[in-house]
């Protein structure tokens, strides 16, 4: 692998912001050639594949500001500083949707666009929901609907383009995949 | 759906590189509260889903900077101004893979990161994949190797963390979809 590496000369901090930081690297190429690499640092998120009893997951509503609409997706939320991805996992679920778990389970993790970001998703399974009649508050700045769907409805939601993110799709499929192997 | 939207009081624009922009967008909330949002802006991308008459799928090693080393993908490449998404894909695989089709079936589309960036990513299936013997070259700054693997090789570079984006893990668990529903 080590034909393909692309050595840093020079790296240059163009913004530190709230969530991301932006830098643009200076690189020598495996043939030689200089070019410019830029490169979005993000503090990791996960996001929550959670079951109620009824057979529905558990998604939510919410604005994108980048996309300028609202959208379908599963829990999710970026992982705190020194916090483990599987306590950010519990801590959103009950905060976006009011379900609490002691059962999650890893299921894969992705770098969400390695072209230029170097964001990394863990997905978590969460069994034995429970409703909390008091749940933890969402972040002051996060504003969500809940919505429960059954399998059918998620692919609905898809054809719609309501549900169009990469990690609630793949969720999605990962629910198809469940049933017919089940 | 009109409750959840956040208005866009003034726009900054941080950074506009190659690749992506950076816009800096002070808000205001549901609730009347300002907020800022960090906005990465991408052009859009396509991968391709691509398997050979011998039921393997074809995909490339790529060194990622952001990730600071070399992983293993489907084939994919950013959307040119004023590029149809399908002619994107077909050069893409062309070019990444020596391998082209006239055969390419739009899967779905999905955004890859809708908390901080509008990167919107094509995945379509190839089939009748035709070998060239002097295939479109790849961007002068791009150094590839072709890898083409078995379902059980794939699962096992997932295992392995070589296998490990969102386009490539969504591709891999396609790939186990169709094999359960066959």
């Amino acid at each position: 692998m080590d034909s393909l590496e692309e050595k840093t000369v020079k790296r240059e901090t163009i913004f530190d912001g709230k969530i991301i930081k932006l830098v643009v690297d200076d690189v020598v190429l495996p043939n030689g050639a200089r070019s410019k690499r830029e490169i979005v640092k993000h503090p990791g998120a996960v996001a929550v594949i959670a079951m109620t009893p009824e057979n529905k997951m558990v998604m939510v509503e919410q604005y994108r500001k980048p996309l300028e609409k609202a959208i379908v997706e599963i829990p999710a939320g970026k992982i705190e500083p020194d916090e483990a991805p599987e306590l950010t996992a519990g801590r959103e679920l009950e905060e976006e949707t009011g379900y609490k778990t002691d059962d999650l389970k890893h299921l894969v993790s992705f770098y969400t666009s390695p072209g230029f970001a170097d964001e990394l998703l863990h997905i978590y399974l969460a069994g034995d929901l429970k409703k909390q009649a008091n749940p933890l508050q969402a972040d002051e700045d996060e504003f969500v609907n809940i919505v429960e769907v059954s399998l059918d409805e998620a692919l609905q939601l898809i054809e719609e383009k309501v549900i169009c993110d990469a990690k609630t799709v793949y969720a999605v499929q990962y629910w198809q995949l469940l049933e017919a192997t089940n």
